[in-house]
Order: structure tokens, then sequence, then C-alpha cells
């Protein structure tokens, strides 16, 4: 039987791998896909080609498109990113971090490549921690785009299978991720988190997502392998 | 009193070139959007220049995003487009000229620009004859974007005054949008409709498009200033 298949949104990043990895446990001929967006930490991108090709997913595109054209992020655009927060600060308003509609943006892509692909599947590693802050992460703004993407595609006309956004992580912490994600021999070593790492791909250790990463990684009780590739735990 | 500002998405067409102005009629400070996407009527992004210059938009971004890596169009891949069709074969089914998620993209880049722009308001000119063959003109597609996009950006969180998705075209023919754009002084001259024009932006006159465009003004009683600068009407 041939396996059905899906578009995976893959940045590069710890939760996306992981969404990857589940999407091929469920059986699906994963079809990644990536973005080269004007993102200061571009690294991931080699992150992003790593896991595909570890994780033998069918295919991977990365698209250049440039939201810096828009601005209005610290990560696309000439604003800082703030570093050593508290966990209640990085929980609370929109962080600076957030991008206009760049989930919005994504899953568009995802949802015109499907429909290429014959696809009826997109895999998204959006999760509790991101959500608290960026609206695109919410789970009512997920079940929205899926309803919108149900219409606006021959699906909506022809009254074909419909679309599912599958968002494997929504309900997991950082911690029951890198959980799952080992449990399926994930390599982190090649994921990347930093919202701000120098050229060589080594994390801040202090922007949010790194304290986050960080943080969940100390709950399972292990040392987080990016970290020992860079020299830079103490196991 | 500062105008309340607006993005509105300009293809180069009839269609976009009328909703500018309709806009502008509406007194917002417009932010105008058109798309470099491998179209093979690429001719039509001089005419969305001119349109932005002669109107007066505030601003006028070309974005470059290519969507020939998916492929599945007449409009972005090797299909032919079709010619001399009958009026009842336009109106029925998804045309090879659909591409797929198309308007879903472009109102996503709106969308951003709109929440950087603190914009509350996004033009597009989607009308009664596009929505009966693409599924992402119909009035039940926009709605749904308005209804995400609000959930997607900051207002959704913040709780500020939401996102409004604007069709002023979507219950007009081609014959009262022409007439609407005429009342407003719009310059069809440069406007382009064809999906197949020649390099220098001449109608290939068999098109879906340029057949629905000629019927639209021979209802009207006007000749295309269209077809008058390239020497096409009998007028």
């Amino acid at each position: 039987m041939v396996a059905a298949r899906a578009v995976v949104l893959l940045s590069g990043g710890l939760d996306s791998a992981t969404a990857l990895a589940v999407a091929r446990r469920d059986g699906f001929e994963c079809h990644a896909l990536s973005f080269r967006y004007g993102q200061r930490h571009v690294v991931e991108l080699e992150c992003s080609r790593m896991q595909a090709e570890l994780q033998q997913a069918a295919q991977h595109i990365t698209v250049d498109i440039d939201l810096r054209l828009f601005g209005g992020s610290a990560l696309t655009a000439d604003i800082e990113v703030p570093k050593q927060r508290a966990e209640a600060d990085i929980s609370t308003g929109i962080p600076v971090t957030y991008v206009p509609a760049r989930n919005t943006i994504f899953l568009s892509y995802a949802l015109a490549w499907a429909e290429v692909l014959g696809a009826e599947d997109i895999y998204i590693g959006v999760n509790v921690l991101d959500y608290s802050g960026y609206p695109d992460c919410r789970p009512e703004f997920i079940k929205s785009f899926e309803v919108m993407a149900n219409l606006a595609t021959r699906a909506g006309i022809e009254g074909s299978k419909p679309l599912c956004i599958r968002t494997p992580l929504i309900d997991l912490s950082k911690a029951e991720i890198i959980r799952l994600g080992t449990s399926m021999a994930i390599d982190y070593a090649h994921t990347s988190s930093c919202y701000d790492p120098d050229d060589t791909g080594r994390p801040c250790g202090g922007c949010d997502s790194c304290v986050l990463r960080a943080k969940g990684f100390a709950e399972v009780g292990l040392v987080d392998p990016l970290l020992q590739r860079f020299g830079m735990s103490d196991a």
C-alpha cells in the first residue's frame, strides 16, 4: 500500500523535529517545508536540512520569503532579542520575537503544497509553551485556519476529503516533547531553538527560547545534546 | 485628521485597480501589495506599478514568492492556458488556471503587513465572475479568512479593533465593475487581465479572462482602452 502524504512544517527547532517524527510514526510519507524568511537565526535551516535527512523525509523544500519587507519583529528587524527574562515574564504578553502572521503565512504555503501533492494532512509543531504569548500558536487559531483551508481549496468545492491541520505537540510541555522525541530517537544535537545564536549555531543561552529548552531538558533529567556538541554542558 | 491605513491587494488587473480606487474613495491611506509569483503574465506587475502611481498609493511593495516550487496551475507550471472556451464552460468547474491557495497566501502577506502598519482593513478585488470557478474567491472563503485573521494576530489576544477583509466588488458583474471604475476615472488602458499576453503586454484575446473582459466592456458600451492602446479595437 502506498503511504498517504503529509506536509510537515520543519523549522529546524526541537518542536518541529519532533512533529516530523510523529508524522512518520503515524505512517505518512513526509514532505518537509522550511522557510528562509529573513530570520536572524538562519542556522536553524541547516538543522532542518539535517532533520529531513536523518528522518528520511520524502522531500524537503526551503522557500524564500522575505518578511523583512514588513519588519515588526525582533527576529526579522533591528530590534534587540530580550535575554535572561524570568519565566513569569516569558509567559506574559506578546513577545517582541513574535513575527506578524508568520504561522498564517507558513500554513498557507503548506496548504498550497498539500493541494498540489494531494496531501490531506499538515503537521505543525506548535505547543502549549508557545501559545501563551504568540497568538498564532493557539488551538483556536489552528482550528479556524483548518476551517478556512477547507473553503480555500478544491476540496471546498468538490467535496473531497477534508484537510486536517495536525498539532501533535499542542498540549505538551517542553519536557513532555523532549521525552516523546527521545522515545523516537530524534537527534536533538541537530536542532536549533535559540533566537540569537552565533554564526556557528552556538546558542546564546539567555533568550526565552534557550531558557525554556534548558528547563525542559532539566525536567527530563537529560543533558541537551546540542549543548554537548558545543562543549557548553557540565555533563 | 490622519487617514486610516488599508492594505490593498493589487494584481494589475481590472478588478484590483477598481478595488484600489474604492479604498481611496472610502478615505483610506492605501498601501498596495503585489506579488511576483512565477506567473506567466508577469506584465501585470508593470500595470500594478502604474496603477499604484496613477492612484497615488502611499506605498507599493512587490513581494517575490515562487509558487513554481509547487506547480499545479496553468499560470505557474507548464500547462496550456485554454482558449476560446464558451461562456458556459468558463463558469463550470475549477479551471486549470486556478493556482492552489494563491489568495490564501496573498491575504496572509496582506495580514502580516496590516499588522505591522496598524491597518485594520484589507481590500481584495474578488468578484462574482471569479468565484464561480475559483474556491478562494467565494464569500464563505473570505469570511472564514477574516475569522482566522482575527485569531492569528495581536488583535486576537489584546482585543483591539478587529481586522476587516473588504470585497467591494464581490457582488458585481464585470460590466458593473467597469461602470464603477469608469465613474472614478480609472485608466483601464494600464490594467492587464490576460492569462497569456505576449512580452509587450498585448492580450491574447482568447483566454477566459480576455473573453470575460471583452463581454464586460461590450455590455457597458465602451471600447476597452487596453485594446485601443494595442491597436486591437475596431473603434
